[in-house]
């Protein structure tokens, strides 16, 4: 497994080497995004720890690690709401990843029922719910 | 300026109430996404801390907080990529923000001259650069 990964030795290799070597923070966590991959929606934001990351390499199902039960987490595990990861990427310094996925089970991504997160604009400083 | 915001009372008026009620972490932040309002690409991932968050709001255009530096950053001051919000989005638990914008002067978002940030796709386990 994939789960451990080696540390840029310095800036130009960390943002043009062809070695994938994430930033995880003092937590050991680096931040997902999560986009359909048809639509483009923002679907959620999520982190992952090396074991999260690894795995959704190795599956090509989308792993998050929750900061709050403080456990990995197999997306769509009890929802149904399986990612399948069209294509990961990572930002220029590495230390978040953007993961195009296909939402299965009933198409959504949030625990709310919502099919994002994103399910609010903020507007003149108050929430307003939008499809 | 709108740079204090309020705590919500419970989940429920967290994740379905009209006040906007962002969960800074132990640092101050909240996590932040900009995607390209036109193409949906998703440009970079960010910080805010309430002033970035005040500011963005009341100004129509994106500030972060830089980690690094340890200072409020208004995206563009010197890149002149200023980035005019179309949309502002957060997220069910309210601890993301997702920034629909257009991005001005060279079109482009990354400090290393990329257009987005995510131009490096994890492609079995090397990182391969595509537009």
């Amino acid at each position: 497994m994939a789960s451990t990964f080696p540390t840029a030795p310095d800036k130009h290799t960390l943002e043009h080497g062809e070695t994938l070597s994430p930033r995880f923070d003092a937590n050991g966590l680096i931040a997902a995004v999560a986009t359909n991959a048809d639509s483009g929606e923002v679907l959620m934001f999520a982190w992952m720890n090396a074991e999260a990351l690894g795995l959704t390499l190795a599956t090509g199902e989308a792993h998050y690690f929750s900061r709050s039960r403080g456990e990995l987490w197999r997306k769509g595990a009890t929802s149904g709401q399986v990612q399948r990861v069209v294509e990961a990427r990572i930002d220029c310094d590495q230390d978040a990843v953007w993961l195009k996925v296909l939402p299965q089970g009933d198409g959504g991504a949030c625990h709310t029922g919502a099919r994002s997160c994103f399910y609010r604009v903020i507007k003149d400083g108050k929430l307003v719910e939008r499809p």
